[in-house]
Formats: structure tokens, C-alpha cells, sequence
């Protein structure tokens, strides 16, 4: 069956005189997660993961996967003799440098719509033409409809800002800049908007082009109530059809615009490229506004990492009530996603991650139904969690003992919490950025010889996605437009090390932090970060000797805030609880 | 007399049609410090520090100077009616956004030889016009004249890598390209000769071009003997007048000319720019060779901190032994510069900073005779000096109690101590460059609060410059190219973070530091330092309160080492006072 999709995808292909042709499981605005619709690859090729990218030539095909995915690629896709490049091991090439190393020259075929603007340039920078055809639409039958989900508002008192202030800040630095975004949580940012079209991340399909101090928001007018729609009016939002956009584009002639070339897709670039218009490739300053939370977001925020401690707590509590060779990976990630859902998340904020072991030292693991490990009264379990809740978006990560446990894992574990902890008690000088500080939350388990191979900390979007950029705290490239990002007062990002023994064990300690203002003085000003996870660390798993009084004194700190922090809203039997699990070392 | 000469100069101006006329204390090899024939700002101002811009034009005359020359400045040039632009002040303009501002598209005169490619560059892009043109030599009466030390010969025994294979490497990765260097230090270090043209730094003025395998250095004949001619002729160094330089530039044609802009003087600019060649704007790959120690330059390098420590050593000893109210700051200088020079040093590194209590929270303070302070028997004593050996040059401080101080001092000394410790103890991942380091220095001084006002550490030449790049520790802007180095084995940097109260005291310890590597795993090449300073830390100025065990070892481990290293090499007077100094806390 897939050789025949295959065949006759290649039968267009000849039609047309392409010799690649490329598709990717990105969306029309190129979102991390994908509404339905988007998950194209499937059908030509049978995989069925989150990120791919096929590469169809006449003769034969290529699928491009990371790490997470060469097994299952490899199961789903070699039996159709679809050859499987596995990314990061040693020769697999990227698709742009594996199409400049064997199809030089070729004729490319791609969705414009679903590709970026960069992508693009790179392509035709190496020598390849570009042909910005959808070819594989008409191929795909019983597809899932485009996402309508209706389209709700979120109240000033969650955003702290009104839309109409937001568009006229971001209008008065545009002055005659046209501005057009296609990224989703910048546009649902902007306009205080949120919708369902994509699990885990609370946005809406739409694109958005700034002129003139006129917002154009090509979005259908039925995903609205009517309410809503008269108070954008109102607002002076110009609403049109989702599928008007690129027609639209084409009429803005002879303008300076702005767009970032990783964020906008390429057919937006054919569309404005007629028009005589003179480009600028710059991140986009909502995101910039976006990345600062102000200080009623920052109020809702805390209250949400209060809920989401509550959650938590009652799942460590549960979790010391069973008897763990009962229960699965996927048991405690049902009970914890209920958990957060009874507490007011409107969503999980991600795939939850709960992994036992060994499966914790897997990169990207998360536990499948009928796959997935059983627990048992020993050993370690990591779960990586977070929600999605009008006041804010949370993510989480504890591992916890479940008994018995070797020194060697409480020497690390103890190791991870001391790294997370230095990370989040530094004062540090304004105007920074991650690069600079991640060796904060390194040094003290490089000196033991490891590391990890993730980033410190991403930025974290408020009730919007949980990997948000462009700030993040990391030791490598910073982000797609490899610009360095000064940390900033308002700025969220989690703080997350770890540690990572193949086939033994994994640990993670992680807590959203909030960057503050500390004291201003001679030198400048100093900033800092307050804690916003409100969740006990497991003491048991403690080993003193790898800790200094100075994060065992933050340690004790940090619980008593918890108690503090979730005391109020609990039954007493929890609080007894929380009591004991906070307690001074 | 400064007016007569300044109106000579403008009545030249005025001839030639210049508007504004710029004079640095530039030599016409950009380097940082520069011989006596160079200092014709002074003429034309009267001013006689370091570093200094002077911009006349026909009504008023400026001279730009940095925070260590506001009131030398104002006492020496107000009087001839010359404005003083205090660099650093609110307002204050550099020179190049000085003319923008105040003489858009004014037409500059200035010596091509002793303004950088880059300066020039950027003068004309901001509108001005540039007339390079030498207007100043013809006024200049008694002149010094231009430095013409004897050259000498580096062995290779020191050197580690002879001047062929060095050129040798260098030619691999030029290939067709052609090298033009006018660094001094790059000139030095390729070739393994050395000069005394410069006060500091033992190196020699000439330029040098590198040109299908072939190293043409403008040097004239007679600096060099008889025996050293033979040899560089043998290596197939091509030696030319250094008059000459420029018009040897013309003659190359339709080449690739690799140069950096920021090294390369802008009448090398002009001379080829006549033959139609292309220009790539890289730091020169000599900079990059010369900063990573071949081990042989590692053994020596040791060599020279024992001979350091060694002069040190006698320096502390006789400062414990005598009253301190009998001498002053110069009076210590004078004393350990003939230390130095009795164990073997040819010159000091840098003019040796001397500094009582209050005097050394001022930056670039050093003693003069005259001015200087009287020291006493309480209080502390800094002193940031340092030696050039043939083995290596050397850097070093220290902050000593001379009798009774205050607890606040002893505070601050041991946060110094401790931050000083923590950057050398440091284990790190390879591919790291000193931006992301250097808060390890930092992070105990941020979380009390203060800061230090300069880098954490520069690198250091190897019997060449004292402040050498690329590579550095800073958390600001890296190089004058700003562009990141990657840390690397081999490269040696100082450590030196410090606290400065104005009006009460300053304290600063540094160390060098050896860039090694470490283990290397599955999480790739860990790298960290060897520690090559060998003088103890004064015992009496620590209080235990500041330290935690880490850092206790860290010291104790250190002066161990310090002992150990010194102990064969000293009396046994000497032997007994050390290992008093050396004690473990």
C-alpha cells in the first residue's frame, strides 16, 4: 500500500520534472507539535513518529528521524524499502547537506507552505532549484479535516495586557514596517486569543500581518462566537478568511517587511517577492514581548505552580500508598495526568514522561500503553510532567526512590538536586545570557566527569507552549537564529540537569525559575531567580556528603517555601504529609 | 610653545584642506605599548601619558583620555586651551562618534600607518572623507629616534618549534593566499627572534608578508649579526629595508590578501589596494598557533614561575622583615624589580603596580616617585608585577596584611581568594570559550554583591606580550573583533578577580593559569587547569568563616605544590619562612 502512494507520488513527480521531493511533518507555521492534518509522512511512508522528514527521488526514498525514533522507524518503514538515515549517528547527513552531497543540482519539490523561508535560501544557496508545489494532497484520502476549534479569549486579569495595548506597542516599534507572522503562540499572544487545534499548546491556525497599525488576522470568521468577534472589532482586528492570506500578501507592494526567516514559511516569501518589497529577517518583536511576563502574569503563574504542586504532591502521596509492582509507567502517567486535571489544567503541556530505571537514561523515552515498564519496590522513578492552566503553563521533573536504592544513584541524585540548586540560588550581574550561566548548573558534575546532553533550561510560555523561545539556558547553539538572548527580569525557564547511564539509570531534578531583580547597585544591577515549582525533592535519595551547607541551607529553604506555598490549600492528612517530605536536613 | 606648534600643524591643515586632523600614540604597528619615537602627541598637547587621542581642527583642539588620565589631562593640556574629553564620563563621545556628531563628512587627516584598516573603514562609512598624510613629523624637533635594538635569536630549545616548521605550518594553511602582518608579537613569534624596541614586550618594528611559501620580512640588515643572517637566510627568510615595505605592497597583484582589519594599518590598505587584489578580513592563524604553549614552551613556562615564585618569595620575606612606615609604594617597587632581576628576568612584564590600601581601588594605579604613598605597619598591601624570561613572562599579584586589618578586609580578601580558586579548580567541557567561564570567578562576589570592573583573565605571551589574545576570560565583549575563542590546551590565562572599595581599599589575587586536558569519555574532552604561579597567599588575611572545604583544599593543596615547587631551588632560611607560609589551614 505504501509503495503504491509512493508510486504514484512519483508518477506526479515525473509529470512535473521534479527529482526530489520533500516533505516534512511540520504545519503551514512550522509548530513544534502539529494538528492531524499535518501528519502527512504517514501516509507515503508509515511512520507514524512526531518528527520526520521523507525525501522521495525517483528511485528511492529516504526518511530522515533522531535518536528517539531509529527503532521505530526502522520497524515501520525498512519492509517498503524506505532506507532509514539515522540522525547524529556518525556520517547521516542532514536532509539539506545529504540532498547538496548526492542530488546536486536536482529539481526539488516541497510544500512553500511548509517549509521555512531559511530552509529555502539554504537550498537554493547550495545549488538545488525549488519547486513550491503541494503534490501530495490530492494523493491522501480520508484525511483529518484542517483544526476549527472554536476560539476563545483570554481575560486582561490572566494577560495583564490588553490586545489593543499589546498591537499598539508593537505597532509604534514597527512604525512603516509591515510585520508578518506565521508562528501561532506569537499571534495568540498578541491578541489574547487561545484555541484547541494543537494537543498540548493552546493555539489556533491563523496568520497574521501588522501594517499601518491595522491587524490582519486571517482566521475563519466561524471559529469566533459573536461575541468575541465584536469586541476584535471593536479592537479594530481586520479578520479574514485563513485561506485569503497568501492573496493578501500579494497586494502589500514596495514596503520594508519584517519577518524572521525561521519563522515564515517560504510561500509567504513568493507571495510578498511579487510585490517589489524589501525584506528584513529579524526575530520578531512579539516574541520578544512574549518571553517577559508581566507582573500579573508573573501573579497567575505563581498560582498555577501552586495547583500543579497540589497535583503533584497527591501523586507522591498515592505513590507511597501502593504497592508498586502493581502499577506501570502508564498507571502513573494516568494518574497524574488526572491528578493535574482535577486541580484546574485545562491540558497536560506535554506527552508526560514517567520512565522507571532504566528507561529514565533513554533520550525523548515516554511510556506506551502495552510497551511500557512495570514498576516494583526498588529503584528509581523520573516523571516529567507539566499542565497547561489559564494562570500559566507548568513543567516539572522528580525523581523519587520507590525503596531501596544503590549509593551510586543517591550520589548522583544528590549531585543532580545540588547542580539545579546552585543554578537557581545564582545572583548574577543584567545583561547576561544563557550561554553564560549554564556552567552554573555544569560545574559540579563535570568535576565528577559527567554531563548532560540537553540543554540547562528553555523558556516556558504562559498558557501557551511550554518550550517557548527565544531565551533559553544552554551551552551549545542558543536557538535557530543562533542570536545570544539577554536574561531578563519576567523572563520563566526551567532548570533541569540531569544525569544519564545507559541501560542503569537516569536522573532529572527540574523547577521553573523566574528572573527578578535583585539589588541595584555601583556595580549595576543584579538579577535573580525566584523558584515557581512548589514540589518536595525526595530526601531519601539524599547522600549529605556531596552536599555544602550552602545548598543544603537552600534545600531547607526552598521546602519550608513549599509547605508555605501549598499548606493553605491541602486537607490536613496532606499536610502531615507535605510536613514530613519538607522537612530541614 | 604647545599653541605655536598647534597653529604650525593647522596652518599645514589649512594647505592641505583638511578639516580635522587626528594624531594617536598609535605605533605604525598598532601595538600597546609603543617606542619613545611614537609619542608625538605629547609634542602637539603636552600631554605625556599612554594612551590618548588628539583631534585638532582649525578652531578647537581635543584630546580624548580614559579614567587613569582625567586630571593629567586637565593639568597638562587645559592650560593651552585643549578640550578634554573624558572617555567613560556621561556624554563623553569616543573619537570616531565624536567627528560623526560634530564634523559629519569633515574631511580627516591622519597617518594611514598608525590607524588601523578598520578605523579607517568605519570613518569613511560614517561620511567622513580621509587624507592620509603625515603632517606632523616635519614640525617635530629633537625627535627620539626610531628604535633600531640588535635582534637576537630565540632557541629553539625555548622556542619549542623552529621558525621552518612554524612557517612551514603557517604556508599549509595559506596556500594561495597572501599573509600581511604587522603585529609585532606575530612577527616575533613566527620567526623566533626577539628585540628591544619596546619597553615590556621584546619584540622588534618591522612588518612581514607571506607569499607562496616565502617570508619576506622589512627589517633592516643591520639589526641583525652576522651568524643570525646566515641562519634566517638559510630558513629562506627574506629580508628587505623596512622602509621598503610599502612599496614591496604595490607590486602585489590580483592576489587573495588575508589581513585583520583591526592589525593591519590602513596605508597597507592603500598601497594594495592599487593591485586590484582581494581582501579577507580573518585574525591572522599566527595568533592562533602562538596562543596555544607546545609542551616545550609549557616546560619553560613552569621554569619561569619557579624563578617568579623564587623573587616573590624574597620580595614577602623582606617586607615581613622590615618596618613598614620606612618606605613607600616605590621604594616596595624598586625592591622587587631588582629581585626579579636577580633571578634571571631580562626585563618586568609590565610596570610594577604597588598599591596602599585606598591607592590600589584605583584603576591603573602605579606608583610614581614623589607621589607616591608611604606604607605603614597595618593595612594592605597589593602589588601586580611581573617578569619576562626567556622560559616565559610572568604575571602575578598579591594582597599581603602588613600589620593589623580590619575584619571587612578579611571578608573580601577571602571571597577574592575563594573566587580565584574556584576559576582554577575548574573542570570543564571542551568547545567552552571564556565568556561562558568566567562567572565561575564571578558567582561569590555577584552573591555578595560587589563586582570587579575588568576581566577575569587575558592571555599571556610567552616572553612576548603580557596581554595576549585572542583568547581571554571576560563576560563582556572578547576581542577587538568580538569573536569568540575556544578555550583550548595549551593556552595560558590569568586569574584575577578583584574587589575595589574607592577611598578605603583594593584587593585582587591572580594566579596563571595552564589550559589542559582532562579526561576524555563518552561525554567527550573534558579540559582544566594547571596552576603555574608558585607564591603562597598571605594566611593572616583569611577568614575561615568565607571558605567551605572545597576551597579549603583547593588553598591547601596549592601551597603544597607551592613548597614543593620552590624548596630544591631556595636557602634554607628561605626553606623555613615558606613552609610557614605554605602551612595547611
Amino acid at each position: 500500500m505504501i509503495r503504491e502512494r509512493l508510486n504514484a507520488l512519483k508518477t506526479q513527480m515525473r509529470q512535473q520534472n521534479i527529482d526530489v521531493y520533500y516533505l516534512n511533518t511540520s504545519d503551514y507555521h512550522l509548530s513544534e507539535y502539529v494538528p492531524e492534518y499535518f501528519k502527512t509522512v504517514a501516509w507515503f511512508s508509515g511512520f507514524t513518529g512526531s518528527l520526520a522528514t521523507l525525501l522521495v527521488t525517483l528511485k528511492d526514498t529516504y526518511i530522515f528521524v533522531d535518536g528517539r525514533y531509529y527503532l521505530q522507524a526502522d520497524q515501520q518503514c525498512l519492509k517498503y524499502g524506505i532506507k532509514v538515515i539515522k540522525l547524529g549517528m556518525e556520517g547521516a547527513l542532514e536532509p539539506l547537506a545529504f540532498l547538496k552531497a548526492n542530488y546536486p543540482g536536482a529539481v526539488v519539490g516541497l510544500d512553500g507552505k511548509r517549509t521555512s523561508i531559511r530552509f529555502a535560501k539554504e537550498l537554493l544557496k547550495q545549488g538545488n532549484q525549488i519547486r513550491s508545489i503541494d503534490l501530495y494532497s490530492s494523493l491522501i484520502q480520508n484525511r483529518a479535516p484542517l483544526s476549527r476549534s472554536k476560539i476563545y479569549e483570554i481575560d486582561n486579569s490572566y494577560a495583564g495586557l490588553s490586545r489593543l495595548r499589546k498591537v499598539k506597542l508593537i505597532a509604534h516599534c514597527l512604525r512603516d514596517m509591515v510585520h508578518v507572522v506565521n508562528n501561532l503562540e506569537s499571534i495568540a499572544y498578541l491578541l489574547n486569543l487561545r484555541g484547541d487545534d494543537i494537543t498540548y499548546t493552546p493555539v489556533f491556525l491563523a496568520y497574521m500581518v501588522l501594517q499601518d497599525e491595522d491587524v490582519y488576522l486571517f482566521c475563519d470568521l466561524e471559529r469566533f462566537d459573536a461575541d468575541l468577534l465584536e469586541k476584535l472589532y471593536a479592537d479594530g482586528i481586520i479578520i479574514r478568511p485563513y485561506d485569503s492570506y497568501y492573496e493578501f500578501l500579494k497586494t502589500i507592494e514596495k514596503r520594508k517587511v519584517v519577518l524572521d526567516e525561521h519563522k515564515v514559511n517560504y510561500e509567504s516569501y513568493l507571495a510578498l517577492s511579487q510585490g517589489n518589497n524589501a525584506f528584513y529577517d529579524r526575530r520578531s518583536i512579539i516574541e520578544d514581548m512574549k518571553s517577559i511576563k508581566n507582573p500579573i502574569e508573573q501573579e497567575n503563574i505563581r498560582m498555577a505552580h501552586i495547583y500543579d504542586g497540589i497535583a503533584e504532591l497527591r501523586f507522591l502521596m498515592w505513590l507511597d500508598s501502593i504497592d508498586k509492582s502493581t502499577v506501570s509507567e502508564c498507571d502513573c502517567a494516568r494518574k497524574i495526568n488526572s491528578l493535574r486535571m482535577e486541580v484546574g489544567a485545562k491540558d497536560l503541556s506535554f506527552a508526560s514522561i514517567v520512565a522507571y530505571n532504566e528507561n529514565a537514561a533513554i533520550p525523548h523515552y515516554f511510556p506506551e500503553e502495552g510497551k511500557c515498564a512495570m514498576l516494583d519496590n526498588h529503584g528509581i522513578l523520573l516523571f516529567d510532567t507539566g499542565g497547561q492552566y489559564l494562570e500559566g503553563t507548568t513543567d516539572i521533573t522528580r525523581t523519587v526512590a520507590l525503596g531501596e536504592v544503590d549509593e551510586e544513584v543517591k550520589k548522583y541524585f544528590t549531585l543532580v538536586l545540588k547542580s539545579m540548586l546552585a543554578l537557581s540560588e545564582l545572583k548574577f550581574m543584567s545583561g547576561l545570557n544563557g550561554k553564560q550561566i549554564d556552567i552554573v548548573a555544569r560545574q559540579e558534575l563535570w568535576a565528577h566527569g559527567v554531563d548532560y546532553r540537553h540543554g540547562t533550561g528553555h523558556g516556558v510560555g504562559n498558557y501557551l507552549a511550554v518550550h517557548e523561545g527565544p531565551p533559553n539556558i544552554r551551552y551549545g547553539s542558543t536557538d535557530s537564529r543562533n542570536e545570544e538572548v539577554e536574561l531578563k527580569p519576567g523572563m520563566v525557564f526551567s532548570d533541569e540537569p540531569g544525569v544519564y547511564f545507559v541501560g542503569r539509570f537516569g536522573i532529572r531534578c527540574e523547577n521553573l525559575l523566574l528572573c527578578q531583580k535583585d539589588e541595584e547597585n555601583e556595580y549595576g544591577q543584579f538579577l535573580s531567580f525566584e523558584t515557581l515549582t512548589m514540589v518536595p525533592f525526595d530526601l531519601n535519595l539524599i547522600d549529605r556528603d556531596y552536599l555544602d551547607e550552602k545548598s543544603i541551607n537552600a534545600l531547607n529553604r526552598y521546602h519550608q517555601k513549599v509547605y508555605d506555598a501549598l499548606a493553605p490549600f491541602i486537607t490536613e492528612e496532606e499536610r502531615a504529609y507535605l510536613k514530613e517530605k519538607t522537612q530541614a536536613i
